[in-house]
């Protein structure tokens, strides 16, 4: 497949491929790469030689895996990574403009190279959007390759509404406007039958879930999905009434996907 | 994996699996299942003998390329298909409070089954998600299995705000309901920063991608996908003034999916 701002993969740019990784975030790496990884994504995993990361060190443990199935085209040493600045994997691409073309100078040469994150879809609920937008800006090729992908297993899972949903990102922190934040999203997701998702850092899921639990009106349904695609994973999708009813069951570890609906 | 509404997967239910399917629409019949199937994925298939599907007559075409693949557990013949009601395949699961437990009673009486659609995942942009729900429900395990998903996949591809994003699904077909109804979504796409995604049926996308073209406003950043995982797969993603200046490239017979953002 191939794909490009200028509709044409005709010139001799490289191409730019986003690569997914396992969501086991290399906490489970005796977990087989092939349960969750097409073949076809692995086979262009072990091609590339240059990537833009969200950190070289977990880029670099997941094609050491890649190597387990499917032998690399070169050593770890030989490869190049150039993590995306903090700002960004911190704020958000598009927070302060910031402009990745420079990051796609090998592509610019004629070599395909790979966006890659620390866990699932760059781009998707994570940072890259900016180095996908140069590359269109440059007429450089984008080729996404299939992968797990948390939100959208948990979507799946959670029996809410998936042919209108949102992803909103975290809620605040503060538990005032994170109250607020919650009420507004139940209203819209019942009033418009827009399913919400959002995410949190592992840490404090059992906090945002408690918040919901105290926020969220009785015959909203609540899902949430953790550990997708793991041996532990689960998804509870119930009322918010049944949720108050029994054991929350989540633990502060493992990534969790939120979503209300009606 | 397992996943259930009561948090625990110890009654004697089967489960309610997930299944993919590659985005070809089985039009591109020669696509190796490997390019997008994990094989994880594809033994999950090979074993299930009962089915909640779109269509019998697609997901017997599937099951018959995974067969070239890992050996199926039993003949099509032998399998049960059951087809979700026309009213549901056609008006969402949402719309008419559709009782799927009828058909999750291979899973009661403890067999593992399969939900499936005629591309992608099911309960995604396609029906289901009342299957879904009704497992929770009876407290049979919802286990989702990684495919492509061409929402997400034109998402990533698209350059656009993946932090925060919505899929809204059809727009309205008459044309003064529809230019009303991008205006609303630009509006929100620039004062929140969320990017809008939605689809068309094929046949149809010209006009849609004409009629946004005369609608948006020129810094609008607008991205078209279509057939991604496909050889021909292509997405485009400029802004809707360098859009105007530009041949389309777009097919009447190529599902794609429109994103537009800031």
């Amino acid at each position: 497949m191939s794909s490009s701002s200028s509709g044409s993969a005709r010139n001799s740019h490289g191409r730019l491929y986003l690569m997914p990784v396992p969501l086991d975030f290399a906490c489970d790496t005796e977990l087989d790469l092939g349960a969750t990884m097409p073949m076809g994504t692995l086979l262009v995993a072990a091609r590339l030689r240059h990537w833009v990361c969200e950190s070289a060190k977990s880029a670099r443990a997941f094609l050491k895996r890649v190597n387990g199935v499917v032998a690399l085209s070169t050593t770890l040493q030989a490869m190049q990574f150039d993590e995306l600045p903090r700002e960004v994997s911190k704020r958000g691409d598009h927070s302060g403009n910031f402009d990745a073309r420079h990051l796609l100078k090998p592509a610019l040469e004629g070599t395909d190279m790979g966006l890659i994150s620390e866990a699932g879809m760059p781009a998707v609920a994570d940072p890259g959007s900016s180095v996908v937008r140069a590359a269109h800006d440059l007429a450089i090729a984008v080729v996404p390759l299939t992968g797990p992908v948390s939100l959208l297993l948990a979507l799946a899972a959670s029996g809410l509404n998936g042919q209108n949903f949102a992803f909103v990102g975290y809620l605040p922190q503060d538990g005032m406007a994170r109250a607020q934040r919650v009420r507004e999203l139940e209203s819209l997701a019942l009033k418009t039958g827009q399913t919400q998702l959002f995410i949190e850092t592992p840490y404090r899921n059992a906090v945002l879930l408690q918040a919901l639990l105290q926020t969220l009106q009785n015959n909203t349904r609540l899902a949430v999905a953790s550990g997708l695609t793991l041996a532990r994973g689960v998804c509870r999708s119930d009322s918010v009434r049944n949720w108050r009813r029994r054991d929350p069951l989540l633990d502060n570890a493992t990534p969790a996907v939120f979503a209300i609906g009606r």
